[in-house]
């Protein structure tokens, strides 16, 4: 006879002690209220991670700033056009490697730094509503560990990106 | 004079600072490799939150199972009729309310059961290699707290939820 009957197996591993499962949820609930902060600018998040990275360091060669949005490269050139479309961005190529792109920012996509950032830092604000500075820090680096974690194990270090 | 030149308002808000970048990435990280583990299978993302819920709790609603497994209802009948064509589950009306539709798991979608949650109980172990218990339990309740803080702001108690 088989111990335990249906259920037994999912108790084993319940949804509940999932952290994949509670990063999911936490993680979509963050990125809605952002994307409805955004879409009056008619920014879509998959613009987002490219201005961040952009408003940090200005003209990043395409294959940087694809790792730093976290976007495989393919999509990131893509993307690219489209914010070169909306005049967001302007792509030129590097003088010393001409095969190189860089991304520069334009007086309109840096326009939008400023507020946008302020949008970010107020979503950020109210998710960690409650938490002290101690456990949101906690949290980045267990999330931090959690990427290297799985980076280190399928040998991949941009395991995260989205294609 | 503006104080502080390009970069100054990125430094006051870092993406090395931000929670949902930083939940961005450990979630992708995490879901890459589920899914490469449930490729075999034929068993897309889209269908295990799905699973994973029936697992625990067979023959719910269509509308409770649109709750747990976090998507948009039009979304759970969309993938339902996908994974009824599949032979995973049946769909039968409420014999109480004839309106309501309950989902059940076919012995096929049961079978799947052991096998894909140890994949998803190792993927979990992987991800918090190196954390404690108990700093793995923080984490989960602060990522429940996440998910809170932005439902009760954005009085949606399913902000998560994916359309």
């Amino acid at each position: 006879m088989r111990v335990g009957g249906e259920g037994s197996e999912a108790v084993r591993f319940p949804l509940k002690e999932s952290v994949g499962a509670g990063m999911r949820f936490a993680y979509r609930a963050l990125a809605r209220e952002l994307q409805a902060r955004l879409q009056p600018y008619d920014i879509p998040m998959g613009m987002w991670y490219f201005l961040r990275a952009l408003w940090e360091e200005d003209g990043l060669s395409q294959k940087e700033l694809s790792v730093r949005a976290g976007f495989m490269e393919p999509t990131t050139v893509e993307q690219l056009r489209a914010m070169e479309r909306r005049g967001l961005v302007e792509r030129r190529r590097s003088e010393i490697d001409r095969r190189k792109w860089h991304v520069h920012l334009t007086p309109v996509g840096l326009s939008l730094r400023d507020e946008l950032l302020d949008h970010a830092a107020e979503v950020n604000r109210i998710a960690t509503e409650g938490l002290s500075a101690g456990e949101i820090g906690f949290m980045r680096m267990a999330m931090a560990r959690v990427r290297a974690n799985l980076a280190a194990y399928s040998d991949n270090p941009n395991i995260g990106d989205i294609d």
